[in-house]
């Protein structure tokens, strides 16, 4: 019950798409994640996703349009939606909200595909 | 799959301890209120409560300690604990994400008890 930092979080890592469990609530995490470039084509099956941008632009592609998210500016992706987050050139920071059990990359094996997720 | 934004959502209410619900997922709302002044003692049974400031200073007093959150700053609130957040003299604009079935305050009723949240 003491506040959490986001600057202060960001500042613990330095790892792009390897989002970090800053909280947990109601069997759900708040995560911190650091982008940059090309994430994969992906989807959820049984969990709803949403990103808030703390820092940069985000893009996310769907089969329909681009969404492009700046900085207060938050989506959410529901279950069994095809999604491929991308930033330009510039690192974005984001926020995600989603339940514990969620797949990083969904049922796609990627080398950006992560297994666990650290706390901090 | 449209962006949302904060600020131009903020901009569309005025009234206090009134959260609105922006968007929702896996059972969860995410809600925005503007507070000032003093709220009341309570608790929530079964659901946990994340409060993320956007401007100005959230105090939320425990039975322990109170905490001060800042923009860029979450605490969460445990199911079962009791808490008052308050403000200083500047209003004070926040998000909150929380169960869908969620009660306003809790078990506790008072002038300022919402029955139920416009989506805006």
């Amino acid at each position: 019950m003491h506040p959490i930092n986001l600057k202060q979080k960001f500042d613990l890592f330095t790892d792009q798409w390897s989002p970090k469990i800053i909280t947990s609530l109601n069997g759900q995490d708040v995560k911190l994640a650091k982008l940059q470039g090309d994430f994969v084509w992906h989807d959820h099956e049984a969990e709803d996703e949403l990103f808030f941008v703390v820092k940069g632009t985000l893009y996310i592609e769907f089969e329909t349009h681009t969404a492009t998210l700046n900085p207060g500016e938050l989506l959410v992706v529901p279950r069994g939606v095809q999604h491929r987050p991308y930033t330009g050139a510039e690192e974005v920071w984001i926020m995600l909200f989603e339940p514990s059990e969620i797949k990083h990359t969904g049922e796609v094996e990627h080398a950006l595909t992560v297994e666990t997720y650290d706390h901090i």
